[in-house]
């Protein structure tokens, strides 16, 4: 067995017991656990263990293999297998989205991801963004309990697709990891997350225990370890987000930024961490965008602009049916560049054919039939002030400028697709050098992967919660006038974005 | 709060926590969980608990009871409740009995019984004795599922009339403590018991965990535990009765004996437990005798012969409608000292003119139409004398003699109602100074009790469990020969039985 095998939420041991005679007639039960190696510790029999003991012991001739589950504190015996199963070993962790839930199945013993599936969550329904969620459930114990039962099944079919992918099904699997962040998680549970939003914003819990995964409505043997939050803002996901990259273990100074609908900031090394969270705006989810959409089929994802002419990447090839995050961030960067777009955000009519007057504003027309509105421009650019802000804002919080920052993350799916030089260039991401922003993808996934296979990473994880201060941007005074200075491209003070004024001196634009 | 209410298997502590403001928004859990006394270690919090929070908590201004359940182990939150509780704090004990269930709803502060209740195990459907039902089980897991069932409704009845009685509802009790044997605590957990009657008699679990109350399908809010057994025939019930006797707190020597359908037996003091088991027969429970019957409305349970005439004592006071097992053991002991029946157990015809012939043998006539015949007798004398073999056989292997008996218990209800005079009289009981022959009632349940009222005897048990040495029966060589000695009245050996044998002189038949 590798070392993974023995250090995650399960564990799978292969047992030789010796067959029951006349003068050896203890209990199924005590006859496996004293197999069990000591170093387990009190290990706790499931009833389902217990249940099957017969006739799986004696028709397997003894020969067995015991499932333990891991309850967040002791181990349990979950299962017993006939033979020898313990190459057939799995776990499944996921990142439960407000929007999107993608789940991994794991191999135990080699960490190998055997399968990954992405769904819509299934709480759209009641409702797009989560605000609309948290009415909707709020003070009726009926309507939390079909948010909660939403959330399972959209779990459920994700296993479904799984299974059918690999032919392994979740009751064969031991834990489920989730990361999501506190209302996600409120929900997940069952329970009321009017309290995420409302102040005072004492929420109902932050660390939930590890419940076994039956009681949640999931097929699994196991526990399931939902990461817990710092905050009502802060949640899981983002701590999740920690143990993925592990900033908290290095000497140089990291920025961790997670932009989705809400943005959320980490800042540290080993010796500190300063978190915040804000409203960041669906705007690059690509939300209140008129043609903006998903990442999906149809989507332009990647814009240039070559000689006057707009040249389009297209998911799946075919004809441009909107546009989504990284596809904004490249057509405000290049417009931006080739003076299509001023530094206040403004269209400029006469640089190019592509801009026109449409529905009583200006607008780029991207695509045939397909326009990006001035008013679009504005909801992203306060969305990316929104994010650069709470950059700055903590970072002159902790006294450090972006001289200081040796690793800068951008995390979420959203992160994972913008290109580096227009993120730079429209001022989302700092100017600093290439290599030190990581386009780190679904760090929430990954961490609940990294959970999943190393046990003791929730010890990890409380310690950083303790460690952890959280600032509360809405308290925030000067935010406000930060954020406007933030509105403009990349950003009113010029001297912070020195690459992005050598490319517009380059192509003579200043 | 009394003693008593710290020390059982549930606690309710009311707290008057901080109302969450700006500066102070932990969440609820955490609020809770910090303002719970440290001596309780890390509290986990149920499911329940959590999203009974809100509203329980701000609808209550933040003072609040915490019902905690412990589950062998360690505390969980169990749920939260408005106001001041404390005083409402209730917990249900049990003897789990093959033929009859008995329940006791008990005030965890005070200890007071408030509520017994007893009703038949709704398995009888699936046959009278445990064999039977064994065998309709067996390698059906359907089956077994429907045994399962039948103990849980039966249980699920008796709670239901003691909500009627009292008011309370079991979803307002914390804790479940159940003894019964290890059949009936095999068909609780849903598990085939036929290895409990079948070599090498390994079975499936004698120490099962504390199962969560809904796990099993009961509606407490926490914790069942079952009272662990020493083998597949020495089960929970007596472990309980060790508990309830203290028998191996004392320095003197004890006998314990429960005679039912099977019969269990433990000698032992605070230095040593020797523990033997063995098939009593059903004649004590008025099984195989022809008017046998259980003791209920119509069953004679007292009887004398006065003058050649023979009194009785009919339940309920109406006319008799057969007997029971005290009226039993009375018939034979008055026959014999009247010379009725000779020491062999041989009804003597000339004697009286209640015997007569009947159906080809030997019957007296107890009451009008009601016959106790000459087979029954020896029934009776096989049932007797196994029980008083099984005695007689451990004190040998001990090496010790009645005389070095300080006490003597005799368990279960059918011990309870029976003469003590008659008892000795026809040998079921050894001939030791009465004030030493201790009729304990249903100390299965009364063990019970203790244990939901003090959550440390479980380790006490554990001790018990390892000093008891357990000695089958079946495997003893001279057991038939040493039993036939035993089938006479009161023994082949009347040297035992002095104060026997002074009441034969006394009435002139010695």
């Amino acid at each position: 067995m590798t070392e993974q095998g023995k250090n995650g939420w399960s564990r799978k041991i292969y047992l030789e017991l010796p067959i029951p005679n006349e003068t050896d007639h203890v209990s199924d039960q005590e006859r496996i656990l004293r197999a069990l190696p000591k170093e387990l510790g009190e290990v706790r029999c499931s009833l389902q263990a217990v249940r099957n003991f017969y006739p799986v012991c004696r028709d397997a001739d003894w020969k067995v293999t015991a499932f333990l589950v891991w309850d967040g504190r002791s181990w349990e015996l979950a299962d017993i297998e006939p033979g020898d199963t313990v190459k057939d070993h799995y776990g499944i962790c996921a990142d439960l989205g407000s929007t999107t839930l993608t789940a991994e199945l794991v191999d135990m013993n080699t960490g190998e991801v055997l399968c990954q599936k992405s769904g819509f969550n299934r709480q759209i329904r009641f409702g797009e963004d989560i605000l609309t969620r948290i009415f909707y459930g709020k003070d009726s114990k009926e309507k939390t309990e079909e948010i909660r039962q939403a959330a399972v099944d959209s779990f459920l079919e994700l296993f479904g697709k799984i299974e059918q992918d690999t032919g392994i099904s979740p009751k064969e699997c031991g834990a489920l990891v989730i990361a999501g962040n506190t209302t996600m998680i409120h929900f997940l549970l069952g329970l009321d997350a009017f309290c995420v939003f409302s102040s005072p914003y004492a929420v109902r819990t932050l660390k939930p225990d590890c419940y076994r995964a039956k009681e949640l409505g999931f097929p699994l043997k196991g526990y399931v370890y939902c990461y817990p939050g710092q905050a009502n803002y802060l949640g899981g996901d983002i701590l999740s987000g920690m143990v993925a990259t592990e900033l908290y273990k290095r000497e140089g100074l990291s920025v961790f930024l997670d932009i989705g609908t809400n943005g959320e900031l980490v800042i540290g090394n080993r010796d500190f961490l300063v978190a915040g969270a804000g409203a960041a705006g669906p705007a690059l989810e690509g939300g209140v965008v008129k043609t903006g959409m998903r990442a999906e089929t149809g989507a332009v994802d990647r814009v240039s602009i070559e000689d006057g002419q707009i040249c389009l990447h297209v998911l799946g090839e075919g004809e441009a049916r909107g546009i989504c995050g990284s596809g904004i961030v490249d057509l405000l960067a290049q417009m931006f560049l080739n003076g299509w777009l001023d530094m206040r955000g403004r269209l400029v009519k006469e640089a190019s054919d592509h801009i026109t007057e449409k529905e009583g504003e200006l607008a780029v027309c991207y695509a045939p039939g397909l326009y990006f509105y001035q008013s679009d421009i504005e909801e992203f650019l306060k969305t990316k002030a929104a994010a650069g802000t709470m950059v700055e804002y903590m970072m002159q919080e902790v006294g450090l400028t972006m001289g200081d920052i040796d690793r800068f993350y951008v995390a979420g799916a959203f992160g994972t697709h913008i290109d580096k030089e227009s993120g730079v260039t429209v001022g989302l991401y700092p100017d600093i050098s290439r290599d030190r922003i990581l386009l780190s993808g679904n760090t929430s996934l990954l961490g609940a992967r990294r959970m999943l296979l190393c046990r003791e990473e929730k010890e990890q994880v409380e310690r950083l919660l303790e460690k952890m201060v959280y600032i509360q941007f809405g308290a925030v005074d000067n935010f406000v006038h930060l954020m406007a200075a933030a509105e403009a491209i990349p950003h009113t003070d010029y001297a912070r974005y020195p690459s992005v004024v050598e490319e517009l001196k380059r192509r003579g634009r200043l």
